[in-house]
């Protein structure tokens, strides 16, 4: 391990331009001298998580991206469609770090003990511009890693096991007893999957084709729904009966599946024959939407009663409920796990330069199931 | 006032039929002998509310319905569209009574004090199957109205002011300080305009047309936004920004609307330059919607940040919330402005009998602003 610590490194940048484009490029950045309480990572790993790719590719076509520069420092434009510009008007002209978390060394500290006790170990930390060769954030946001434990297998210890913990969570604080999850075979999929097994916590997961529901049952998931079937509305409410299933977490967003489940759980809830409510069941129904896979709008019939809610979720509001001590606690859970439930695997490593080749843009913005980026800032590309 | 009661009466019923008709006429049933604790009242005003047209009409195509029989026992029937019939599957074959409120005469009362001192008194009672001569209802359903109070004055006491209070109620306990309205130019809006006006309760009134807007501006309303304005967008973003307003009530429910008011909430809760957030604004957003003027999907373009929150919102779940307490200290402040505040106007009076002519179906059916409806059932056809 060195501790050579240069002047400046590389930093990934994505700037939405006036012109309606966006730029994505490495900037060379001083490396902070770190402050008493803080500690300056060297980020050897850092995954991109679907949950990146809104600030990095700000909603760009990137079908139609275009590479310049030099192997070691690309270039890459794509242009913004211009209702997502209108979302962009706060960052227009700003050119954003990236990341949202990563793994690495802790090659220097401020004077602190809290940071002085982390000199030399591996780290993980959700703070932010991780798609850098060094970032310099707060002792108090880094999670030390077990000893022997691979900045590899500890990039990807907060965002997805977190949200795996808060679906739960979030399931035993709002009085459900099971779970439906969409985009199941997702890696945060596949993590929720194993957690509800440990937990004993009902899950039904659906998914959109068939190799996925495969990958799943592999997985020992019992309820597993593919909404490409034919019969996927009869094979969701079964599911939904047996579980009880009122709570959805749902990665997909736009189209009909979020109303689909709600009409799925309005028809188990009622009683198969006899008394006519015209208001449908006193059962509340809720749909949390917590990704964007289709960002077309979302569709809701509207055929489910009147017990019902559709609504955004976001890990950090959750957090900030659950308060610093529901946190820690679910921070060591996550520990406990990493080798086993929190465990991430990636299709593909690649550089900071690496990650702004057009084609690795492709295949990470389509967000298809098996395939997963990590950066690795300190390799050159 | 007679006293003297028929051994059978005539009721209105609803029948959904197995070949995809709905069917409405006059039954004759026999006017029960009331319980201990029960009273019959000689129903004399009862309103067509937009919360009756779900069980009246089930969902029928009125455009298409076809009269028969004599004038004072007419017969309807009006084709299901197969949509409509699968969300009837609990109603078919059985012959239902209509009418969610009304008011008359105590001609008979139960043995008990309760049920005594209510005997030739004017009642107002949300008892159900108020579409009917005579009703037989629990003395502890009926409001005693103050004496000189005519039926007509009294029969629509309970849904339209018990839903604009639970609104103003609501707003309160889930901590928002100013309020949002669609169809603000319904009676019921025009109730709660007068309600937000003595209760200093700041209302953005959202209308769909010029005149509404007149109409509601002859009522003192300050802030109205007609969404065929082709600044609409802004009109609204400027009033809730003015009021603050995080919560609306949507009695419109299909289409854009509700994802329009989330939009412009968002943009009024977000600093107007400044900071970024891929999440968008922490202030959370909530539509309730309460009513369906429009049937089709509720499309939600989800351009608004994270928190947000659309659900289903309804009476009677909210009276249970609030409980037996909270509902009698509403029911005291209607009866307290019964002729200002939680007055309601009729555009039409029919009897049982008229209000099943295609040509009054087809005008209460179409829920238009100044269109009301009064039944009196004790008028002979």
């Amino acid at each position: 391990m060195s501790t050579q610590i240069p002047g400046t490194a590389l930093q990934l940048r994505s700037l939405v331009r006036p012109d309606q484009m966006v730029e994505l490029f490495l900037d060379t950045v001083e490396v902070p001298k770190p402050g008493p309480s803080e500690v300056v990572i060297r980020v050897e790993a850092a995954p991109i998580n679907p949950s990146d790719l809104g600030l990095l590719l700000a909603g760009a076509d990137v079908t139609a991206a275009v590479a310049s520069g030099p192997a070691d420092r690309p270039v890459v434009i794509a242009p913004l469609p211009a209702a997502s510009m209108r979302a962009m008007a706060g960052r227009i002209g700003v050119p954003m770090p990236v990341g949202n978390e990563g793994a690495g060394t802790v090659v220097a500290a401020g004077s602190s003990a809290a940071a002085q006790t982390l000199l030399g170990k591996t780290v993980a930390a959700a703070g932010g511009g991780m798609y850098a060769q060094y970032r310099c954030v707060d002792a108090s946001l880094c999670l030390e890693l077990p000893a022997g434990t691979r900045a590899a297998d500890g990039a990807s210890s907060f965002v997805n096991p977190m949200t795996a913990l808060g679906m739960v969570e979030t399931m035993r604080l709002e009085n459900h007893g099971a779970l439906v999850h969409t985009a199941a075979a997702s890696n945060l999929g596949q993590m929720l999957n194993r957690l509800c097994i440990s937990e004993q916590v009902p899950l039904v997961n659906i998914v959109r084709r068939p190799e996925q529901e495969e990958l799943l049952r592999s997985a020992r998931a019992t309820r597993v729904c593919d909404s490409s079937s034919p019969t996927f509305m009869d094979e969701l409410t079964a599911a939904l009966k047996a579980t009880g299933a009122t709570l959805a977490f749902d990665a997909v967003g736009g189209g009909k599946l979020a109303s689909q489940i709600l009409t799925c759980m309005e028809a188990a809830a009622s009683p198969p024959t006899g008394s006519y409510s015209r208001y449908g069941s006193t059962v509340h129904k809720q749909v949390y939407i917590y990704g964007s896979l289709d960002r077309g709008p979302t569709e809701l019939t509207r055929n489910f009663g009147m017990a019902w809610s559709v609504g955004g979720w976001l890990l950090t509001p959750f957090l900030q409920k659950i308060g610093p001590e529901g946190m820690a606690r679910l921070r060591s859970r996550v520990v406990a796990g990493l080798s086993t439930t929190f465990a991430s695997s990636y299709s593909d490593q690649v550089s900071l330069a690496g990650a702004l080749q057009p084609d690795a843009i492709a295949a990470y913005a389509r967000q298809s199931t098996g395939s997963k980026y990590l950066i690795t800032p300190s390799l050159e590309g």
